[in-house]
């Protein structure tokens, strides 16, 4: 998400959001931290959308939550997908959804002028966008490959790059992802071809997972069907919801006749079925986990089985896509997926098309944006090769501002920024100090003492209760701790310490010594003293 | 870990353990149950350890100190590396090492004939075990690959393998691990040639991250530092205990004057400097990562410096390396990895290697062993491919029972199995139960709800007490979770239900609703109830 401002006014270019790693345990998702522009205190004129991935919109109903958008724009496919969210989300009418029509020429957008250029990408309708000021042009080039032979005809547009280059790029914002890859990505049609030499050889059912945005390669999979006479059953809920909004809106050409329910596909023989599902990420609720581990209703893998992952794991999937396929071969499914076949292909520009992309704008400031700081340092590498000079390339944290003006860019100042954690229905409450203590349960459990001090003619009488979870809890060490609470209690009030926090402080460090003496484990001590 | 019994006698080939995964949160190791041999009631006659990497003698220690072993047989530099390993574990005098030497001839361990046969990997002096019986000739690959030009020129004895193929193979356990991928695993040289490549263009320093047992891949960073008049500093504990020990066995050839500490190192400018280091999986403690995470005492990576990851990342290890290769980037190293540069060459045999395994051997059973299932699955297509009669391949579980008999071998029975975790000092001691329940807090958090119930004139005072803890606790609803504490059990006591037991479950449930209810989380609630 990136904020442009001129003379007071702000457009927004794309909306995304993150997927939590295993260390955000139990979050749902992450956001950006909206505060700047809650902070400016008046609407934003419009948020641009380049493509409908998720990392590019899915931040949008929370953004429309906390701020007031004039106006969307996005292409027509990506808006198709824009509106569903908004709807579920109970937002149709939060903003004004418009189409950018890549060759219609530029709009104006408050003091912006700017325009849409198609790309590649894997997904359909795909754009960069130029940005005009008095200040200079900008060009963020959004998500892209440079698919010379994309399945819908529709290349990048480099005619149009090579004019914006020629008219002079100041500002260039280039995706980064794959700039640590050497050479060119292979074309998306080049995974049809794979599926085209693959499916026919088989006799048995053959899966095909991949990404349910990925409306080219459920194009391909379902032509590869209908030539080898196979009927298409679509299983996972975004799948089909993208496949039915990709086809009301044209993107996807599959005949009625091709498509049938699960329990329809079932009645034919394996050789003509085709399933296509969601989960090639190995995500634990989707269609083809389930599969693999015997808990789809409507599916079972046979001995026979082809099972086609048409995806690569996003860092951090690996071992769930790991065991998907451990559990498909166990089922007896031959599993192909991006190690051994080509069954993917990437949608991001590598190396050399990342030269090809600098070459075309040759911008005077370049800023490697999407992607890790790794890529962003392969990126601003290719650009010093490429001449830019070093002082004219700025790698940003998120927060950076960047000045643009007719004598260049550069990074003048830095506002408060961050990530809002989604857990539930909450947005960001999850604080930092939660995690760390859901962090510390999950590596050596929890252990409860509660005592109560009942006064008894003048006496004290101290009485533990200990609850122990995720913890080995054996009776000989409780029964250990439960003497050591009430000695340490006693000695405190011996002393005349009886103030409740310092009984509870004292516990937690004598306790937290003997159970990490005992077990070399430190399970997190709650101790929770009562006066009755 | 297989067990071989002949006569009432039993060998172990193997004594390996598995490192925890995610899921295991908190727990240190992963151990074979060992209850089928300690059921046996009788001493092992011998282990035979076919190399030195820990998911083959990493269990050694665990298992020594459960059941009596009258001899452990492994390669001379298996055995230096064991013997450190049983020092540290004050297990020095718990067997007898004996030397296993492949151009020796067999030896007779009990009622069997056992031979050794040198195999290329990626640790020096790995063997495959061939023993035989009166029941027939059993051969284990151990992990292999067909290096013919390996670094210590010592190669996969193919000479003598196919002269054990002519003999006759009633069994062979192979080697799975890479069966899925297709070719031939490039020679271990091929990777000193890329430092070769590399090393000569760099100007500031250079790390290698490699693991600590690749003794070939050190030496032949260490070979390119000489040729390009660096000095190198060994960091991390484990590579310098390996170092130190092939050093003193003579697999690992350095000069004195070439090994300098990191304070001498960093003395000499930086294009002088060859840092070898562990880390090479983003281990969190590991030399690597606190270098990548500005941690480390000793060495700081500053622009201009040039990091070799010289590894690929173990399944589950992906995103750890990632971050540790963005630490670096950002700290200004240029990093390459396995994914850019030919930095790393697999230990195990690719499709071609296995099948040409097949063809040498010609065993008349096939069992692949060493991978998880998908890529026993794939050595098995393999050897059908190889002519081998799909009732004569056999994909066993843990626990089977193979019976070879001079008719042929088949799975007969199933001894009760499975892993034994390793958690701080307990061995065996973290049940399933209470993994489900640091999983549960780590997701959501933990609500503990502790009531005391005190009489006064009859009445029942019911305070209730909350902590909670990895779960956003917003007061309004800590209030609302005492009101309905106190509202249910009330209701309860109205309703003449006081015991303990069932006030506590209500409590689980009503309150575990309300706050489902009101955040859509589950934390796991304990209600603790004291009557006092």
């Amino acid at each position: 998400m990136t904020v442009y401002e001129h003379r007071g006014e702000a457009i927004v270019v794309d909306a995304g959001m993150a997927f939590p790693r295993d260390e955000h345990l139990g979050v749902d998702l992450i956001l950006p931290d909206y505060s700047y522009l809650i902070g400016r205190g008046k609407p934003v004129r419009a948020v641009i959308l380049t493509h409908g991935h998720e990392d590019h919109v899915g931040g949008l109903p929370y953004l429309l939550r906390e701020i007031e958008v004039e106006e969307v724009w996005a292409t027509r496919l990506t808006l198709g997908f824009v509106k569903s969210k908004l709807d579920e989300h109970g937002l149709s009418r939060a903003t004004t959804l418009r189409e950018a029509e890549p060759d219609k020429g530029p709009v104006d957008i408050g003091p912006f002028k700017v325009d849409f250029v198609r790309v590649a990408h894997s997904i359909p309708d795909a754009i960069a966008v130029v940005i005009e000021t008095s200040a200079g042009r900008i060009v963020y080039t959004g998500d892209y490959k440079m698919d010379h032979t994309p399945v819908d005809g529709i290349r990048t547009d480099v005619g149009r790059l090579a004019e914006l280059g020629n008219l002079g790029v100041d500002l260039m914002l280039g995706d980064s992802t794959n700039a640590e890859r050497p050479g060119t990505t292979p074309s998306e049609r080049r995974v049809g071809e794979a599926f085209r030499q693959i499916v026919p050889l088989r006799d048995g059912r053959v899966l095909v997972a991949c990404f349910a945005s990925n409306i080219h390669r459920i194009q391909q999979a379902i032509d590869v069907a209908i030539e080898t006479g196979r009927s298409v059953a679509v299983i996972g809920r975004s799948m089909r919801k993208n496949v039915n909004i990709a086809r009301n809106l044209g993107y996807l050409d599959v005949p009625d006749e091709i498509l049938l329910k699960p329990e329809e596909l079932s009645q034919l023989p394996p050789y003509e079925q085709m399933i296509l599902c969601t989960g090639s990420q190995g995500e634990p609720l989707s269609a083809l986990t389930r599969i693999a581990f015997h808990d789809h209703a409507k599916v079972k893998i046979e001995r026979g089985d082809t099972v086609i992952i048409s995806a690569k794991p996003i860092p951090g999937n690996e071992l769930r896509v790991h065991d998907a396929i451990n559990g498909l071969a166990k089922a007896g499914a031959e599993v192909l997926h991006e190690e051994i076949a080509e069954v993917h292909a990437s949608g991001h520009a590598c190396a050399e098309e990342l030269r090809t992309m600098l070459a075309l704008l040759r911008p005077k400031t370049l800023m490697p944006v999407h992607g890790e700081f790794r890529m962003q340092a392969a990126h601003a590498r290719l650009g010093l090769e490429a001449g830019i000079p070093e002082e004219s390339i700025l790698i940003a944290e998120n927060g950076a501002v960047i000045e643009l003006t007719p004598n260049g860019a550069s990074i003048v100042d830095e506002v408060e920024t961050g990530v809002t954690l989604v857990d539930g229905l909450g947005v960001g409450d999850v604080a930092d100090v939660a995690l760390r203590d859901r962090r510390h349960m999950a590596e050596d459990g929890v252990l409860i003492v509660v005592v109560t001090l009942t006064s008894s003619n003048g006496d004290v009488v101290v009485s533990p209760e200990l609850v122990a979870r995720g913890f080995g809890e054996q009776d000989a060490l409780l029964d250990e701790v439960k003497s050591e609470v009430v000695e340490i209690i006693e000695d405190l009030l011996a002393d005349k310490i009886s103030e409740i926090k310092l009984l509870q402080e004292h516990l937690h460090d004598g306790i937290g010594r003997l159970v990490y003496d005992r077990t070399r484990r430190r399970p997190m001590i709650l101790p929770v003293v009562l006066e009755v």
